[in-house]
């Protein structure tokens, strides 16, 4: 890692190997990814890396912090290290974006350090789908962690072809609006895991949204590569919050079809009204949710992952809510977004 | 900020204004940094950068977590937020890059999220070096901390022309050693702050190296620019460990001359054995310490600091230690690596 954390207020070790043996088991197992852009990895005072002429560098950041993305008890190693990148990596895929580097900086506490099998488990869910993706870790920082909570915040480059990036700030009167692959899911299986049935699952599957989120790189990257959505956001807040955040951004109202909403069969198992806000408020599903022109011939499957028009982009108007909900009904009401940020 | 944290397992909002409202607060502040390279900052999934062709990308990332790092107790919030950014624009300078974006991952305990002005002074200290180096805070993620610790992480992008960053690897036999500036000002400020003196200093100076350290940009920039080295690190473990980095990396080893060691006027205050032991082993003076081929004409100061030489490279042999000090009656001891951490 190009960095050691100096800690001048303790002198206790950070386990029995101390840091740098930490950071040697990372450095191990990060080996394998191989990527062009690449030039130095973990071992000096920054990564290395070589962007190609004519492309646009994309950059976010993520916390996953114990007791606040994830519990130890609910979650296996596995699945925190895979939710840990598939954050970031989602944020590229809203983007378009193809991705290029990861970076990790984890703490941990001196009892779960001194645990070998857990960071093994955590490097496995993060390297898995590091290597699904082509993406190396490229370097981070590690220490002790200050409680006894495991920290980490998790950091991705990725590239666009220069000013084609997928932006939220795009949509226009008249655009429909699409969303990935299905919804509730991780809500769904969330309640499962909280409940403790299928917590410490260890493998990923399309089953197990909650616990091993796939994001949607491929077809955010043939959106911005088929030229076919006006603007993009992952729906990590759920997406009366996210497609909240698209109409703030690009200054425009929103009508959703609630009989349209593609329920993750998961939440088709609920009652139909928690599979509704789990589908609405829920969150964590990492789909993509994006406009599109309504001339845009849309096609059924983009980069393997079905896509459904969900609803269309109005004029903002004085009074009318930001987004509303069309029951089957056709009865009208406002989405107020309940995800877990609210826009006020 | 790009991503907005979606806790699952809280229901507690960040504060009275959740984690938009601190978004804004940060983005308010943010706004001042012009940038040639950065496109799109705070509040879309991810930044955009543009980097110039023909340059490298140097990205380090820093954890800077209380309890570990800092105590509120002892460090202001300026002085928090000044040594936060300072760890990464440090390890630029280190590789003689030109910083380009910076990204602060930041965890609030609710208690502080409502002091305004711990936020404020903390982005004052963190925007008034950013400023300095003319760097734009782009955008990174912000939660709500599941312990009652501050916790930070900052990421650093730099810039570097093709294939010429300083690194590690490259001292070779019979190269001088040098630092900038001084050492151990950060161990004797530091002791200060412990006995409660002066830590709630909240302006920089050069009398404050372990509040408001100053990371070595422009002579990291000079070094590259005018080819004077062969390998750099920055002293942020100490001397003695940042050295064996150096040397390990290089396949190499050392020798130091005590008496040529420049002491910062705080370490001279200390007793004769404290001050060499500040001056090795402390850390957290963020200097260069690098290497140049002996022919090398070595300026007397570079970017505004002084230049000293203080041992030379040499060979690797078998029993002999990687780091060697020579006292000033000639006797010579092993300088073992007793920074935070120890390379084994």
């Amino acid at each position: 890692m190009p960095r050691i954390s100096h800690p001048r207020s303790s002198s206790t070790p950070l386990h029995e190997g101390g840091e740098l043996a930490l950071i040697e088991r990372i450095r191990r197992r990060a080996g394998g990814g191989a990527s062009t852009a690449l030039r130095l990895g973990i071992g000096d005072d920054c990564a290395i890396l070589r962007p190609r002429a004519g492309e646009d560098l994309l950059v976010t950041t993520d916390f996953s912090l114990e007791g606040r993305h994830f519990r130890r008890d609910w979650h296996s190693p596995q699945s925190i290290g895979h939710r840990t990148l598939a954050r970031g990596l989602s944020d590229l895929a809203a983007m378009g974006a193809r991705p290029m580097a990861a970076f990790l900086s984890l703490a941990l506490p001196p009892a779960v350090a001194r645990d070998a099998g857990w960071l093994e488990g955590f490097l496995d869910g993060l390297l898995d789908l590091a290597k699904q993706h082509g993406v190396p870790l490229a370097g981070g920082d590690t220490s002790e962690s200050p409680s006894e909570q495991v920290l980490a915040d998790i950091i991705l480059l990725g590239s666009a072809p220069r000013g084609r990036a997928l932006r939220r700030s795009g949509a226009r009167v008249g655009d429909l609006i699409y969303c990935t692959g299905t919804l509730g899911g991780a809500t769904a299986e969330f309640a499962q895991v909280q409940d403790g049935r299928g917590g410490k699952t260890q493998t990923a599957s399309s089953m197990n949204p909650h616990l091993f989120p796939q994001p949607r790189l491929a077809a955010g990257q043939a959106l911005l590569r088929r030229k076919l959505a006006t603007a993009c956001i992952d729906t990590s807040d759920g997406i009366s919050t996210d497609l909240a955040h698209l109409c703030e951004a690009s200054g425009v109202n929103a009508e959703i079809d609630a009989a349209s909403l593609p329920l993750h069969p998961l939440a088709q198992q609920l009652t139909q009204e928690a599979a509704m806000a789990a589908a609405l408020h829920g969150g964590e599903d990492y789909e993509l949710l994006f406009t599109a022109r309504a001339a845009t011939k849309m096609p059924r499957k983009l980069g393997g992952v079905p896509l459904t028009c969900i609803g269309r982009v109005v004029a903002k108007k004085r009074r009318a809510p930001q987004v509303t909900l069309i029951a089957a009904d056709g009865s009208r009401s406002a989405l107020a977004a309940q995800g877990w940020e609210h826009l006020r």
